[in-house]
């Protein structure tokens, strides 16, 4: 294999473990703003849904996303993938879709049965991901053929994320005490933001891998754009923690060390989707609309819909995920509304975002409402009180 | 320098990085499987089995192990190895020979006398690893020779720390409390399962560079068999975590989070001998057989043997590392016995697997005989009930 | 480009990856040695430092370092940088630069108003930092130009936030119920050494990018360099290690935990000037004497200045980093003292940790100073007794 070939798959790689290390940030920004009682399950669901992504993935995901295109909807399958010219496309993509999976289990932490989030785990990466996927990632996908640009996946990835987690968290309902008799809502604090912080952290480093590995080279000029992916990335996150902190200093009077993260993640989805088609200056905007947006979008999800999302996951990835694509139309330095390109791309985002949007939504509706009368979605409410971990794992995870 | 040796070389510095941080993974899975009074003292143990492997692995383990071979069972020794040329090998190797050491550390928490452990795990790097290590990796040992594969190190490394931990666990004795007068056990559950998950998580991590990284070349078609190792890799450790998921929830009826973790590690180190010669089905299955093996022998080893190994490394280091060695002999495309190889290959793995843990044993064993009838192994009843750190270190690790 | 040129580049992007993780490595120690009230509080500190740093060496800090240098003092100016040529260096120095600044908030944790602590944050990486970095790395810098070595930042940036440290600890004062009205000294133990430990090892892996990647390339001949680098950063931080252990077991009785960490991270900070330009040996020694030094320095400023740093900043940054750039002097094999090479280095040695000390020292002492007299520098007595996490950011972190 010729030199450049060489180098472009060994980016693949190297990106590729550090998206495999953001499953350990997903736990533990999950754990961390969870109760501890819960906290074995949680780690369960999230090395699950790796695991079975995994299979799954390899199994046939990774040719229903990428074999041949049928009619732009769907690539042709073929069973236990094994071109050994393909092992680290596979690779790479099988993290992202995990990624994608793992979302879901922040969302319905803390009262969901963990047979059922198994069932649905497998489902969200061997049809939901991969089918939506391969319209935008597959060549001969009707979003790609479209011009529609989500560049490393702040829709293909995190926003099938976020609304399967919005539909997720609906069917199963709040957790016991979230939600009073008049409609209010109580704060339930996660039991370590010290973890969730590791787990930002982690997620930030992942996403060195995410956004400049999908360029999928890194040979002659690539490097160029690569480059750029890690200032338009790392700007992004920047600006998304400063406007979430400066949001909650305003509104909350003190600066919110979780909404604060929160906001970093927001921006880092935000940008994803057009990283390598908007300036520094562009991301930052992106960044600081990701992380001021993230803010009311978890209240307003918390006490204006009223559904239950332990950790933001629907704001962070769903509503972040679903903006960061439409800003690709006004910020893209080339085609950009505010570039001087008109409103055809933005109307093409538009089409991306509220397509897949509607796929993921439906899709994930249909599979939980049947699990929901067949096995039910929901652990027993002294399951839930007493936590999971004693009832469903048979032991804390803390002790002396 | 041509550009091919730089990329090779690149691409060992870049995986010896990645091995390198596995042993925060250890430390961690040690701290989180262990009591709490016990945490500074594993802190200690595992960054001074880095420290001073460093040192013995350059001072003269690593010319003992790559030094010219004195009739295939030594290298010959050179002190201060000091070739510019071969600092990414020295580098590389170094961090594996902290694995092998590191692995000791679990086995015997809890109740092993700090000083003693230094002087074993110094004798570990400076002796038995590298002895050892030099009939498989280096070009002219006696089993290399013979065509024993071993990779990675499933027995090189793992197995080899493995049955040291064994001989440690049994020579210093069951923690106070952990077996009744009737023979019977007591579980005496880690302190902290989430520190435990965040150390799998980094050892997996690590592993995409321990496997990949014995390639030790990138260049020209290395690269595509590299590629197929982070495949091989990562779908045993996987089948390894599912495999032991099910075990448990079949034999405790509950799915089980820290023997789950305990399976992903041992999928990894099961096919750490065959990652880059098995096919990756084959993978999957030596890392379903891991999975499945790990409970089993984890329950017999405390059960049975009635060795206390607080962490499970006998099982899943010794125990897995032998299995998957020999699971080569079955599943080596080339040469194995489902594909067509005859009894050959498997007979030379079973030698290999059998020499070196007989050197391992028997090496260990006198070593620590002789500490213990000197120094001694073990800590006083007083400073075992009331915690290690505070009477080796003075003070406690977790404070307000 | 050349293929040279994008090795060159993709190595100077992954070690700036591996930088970047050391902020989550700075937070873990600096939140594991101070106590559990006030960790919201310093992780909202270091994730800001870096945010706010970001965003400053962007827009200006980076110009101000590495644009044309206007005679030797500062670099030309530029506003919002975005030459798409250099994306992969501004990434690179920017995560250097958030180190200098992060360096500051351990040394004064816990009783630090975050106002003012966020207005000094973005001083230090907008003037502090690129203003001496100009002098050393900026080619046409003073110190550059009479050819102090530092090659990686011993003193540009571990010193520079070292005094930065210093001065701005002995600012604020010390916590309520340091020190006694007879002026004796009370420890106040970290809340939790186990994330002190992963803190280490995160900066540990760091140092792997930190060094190596400051040779700015990995093409030809530099990959030599480089793996070169691999060695002596790690002697050293396990030298430092060891040796820290072993001076606290003499004159403590005890090995102690957070003392041995400490030395590990000294040992790395005083080969950071020379892991370049000393042998294995050399490296060695550096660490050695770091870590030997560290101990005595983190008592002398606790017992004799009375200069309350709770993680030890100024030692582990400030002294050993000052004192690993004199070493060079000594132990430079081409021109250092012990290699024939005369007084000549170990004087321009002298010169430039003093001139970058002064400056470092001097310009902080001016910022802080006018930040006492107009916003304050210190909560108020009941802020710090109750936590700062309660008062500034109107939560706990730890929660059930």
């Amino acid at each position: 294999m010729d030199t450049n070939a060489v180098l472009d798959i060994m980016w693949i790689l190297i990106c590729g473990i550090l998206v495999f290390f953001m499953q350990a940030g997903f736990t533990l920004v999950e754990v961390g703003f969870t109760r501890s009682k819960n906290a074995g399950n949680i780690i369960m669901k999230n090395l699950m849904d790796f695991c079975i992504g995994s299979v799954a993935f390899w199994a046939i995901g990774y040719s229903l996303m990428y074999g041949e295109s049928i009619s732009g909807f769907i690539g042709t399958p073929s069973l236990l993938f094994d071109n050994a010219k393909e092992m680290h496309s596979l690779f790479f993509q099988t993290v992202f879709a995990a990624t994608a999976a793992t979302i879901v289990s922040g969302a319905i932490a803390e009262r969901t049965k963990f047979t059922t989030y198994l069932i649905f785990s497998l489902l969200m990466t061997l049809v939901i991901y991969p089918i939506s996927g391969s319209w935008v990632w597959n060549g001969g996908g009707w979003l790609a053929q479209m011009g529609f640009t989500d560049f490393a996946g702040s829709t293909v990835v995190h926003s099938v994320g976020g609304w399967a987690s919005l539909v997720a968290a609906a069917l199963v309902g709040p957790r016991i005490g979230k939600y009073n008799t008049d409609g209010t809502s109580n704060a339930i604090p996660g039991h370590n933001i010290v973890l969730g912080m590791i787990g930002v952290f982690i997620l930030w480093l992942g996403w060195f891998g995410f956004n400049p590995g999908s360029q999928l080279a890194i040979s002659g000029d690539n490097v160029t754009a690569v480059s750029g992916i890690f200032i338009t990335t790392n700007l992004a996150g920047v600006a998304g923690a400063l406007a979430a902190m400066f949001v909650t200093w305003i509104i909350y009077k003190k600066p919110d060390v979780s909404m604060t993260l929160n906001g970093a993640l927001a921006g880092l989805v935000g940008v994803t989707a057009g990283c390598a088609v908007v300036s520094p200056f562009g991301a930052f905007i992106i960044g600081l609309i990701s992380g001021t947006v993230v803010v009311f979008s978890i209240e307003f999800i918390d006490k204006k819909l009223k559904v239950d999302d332990p950790v933001g996951a629907v704001s962070v990835h769903g509503v972040c995920g679903a903006l960061g694509t439409l800003l690709v139309g006004l910020f893209a330095t080339d085609g950009g509304l505010f570039y001087g390109g008109g409103f055809d791309k933005l109307g093409v985002q538009a089409i991306g975002v509220f397509a897949i949007g509607a796929w993921a939504a439906v899709a994930s509706f249909i599979i939980l409402y049947i699990l929901k009368v067949t096995m039910g979605l929901r652990v027993t409410k002294e399951e839930e009180v007493d936590g999971l971990d004693i009832h469903e794992h048979g032991s804390n995870v803390y002790n002396d």
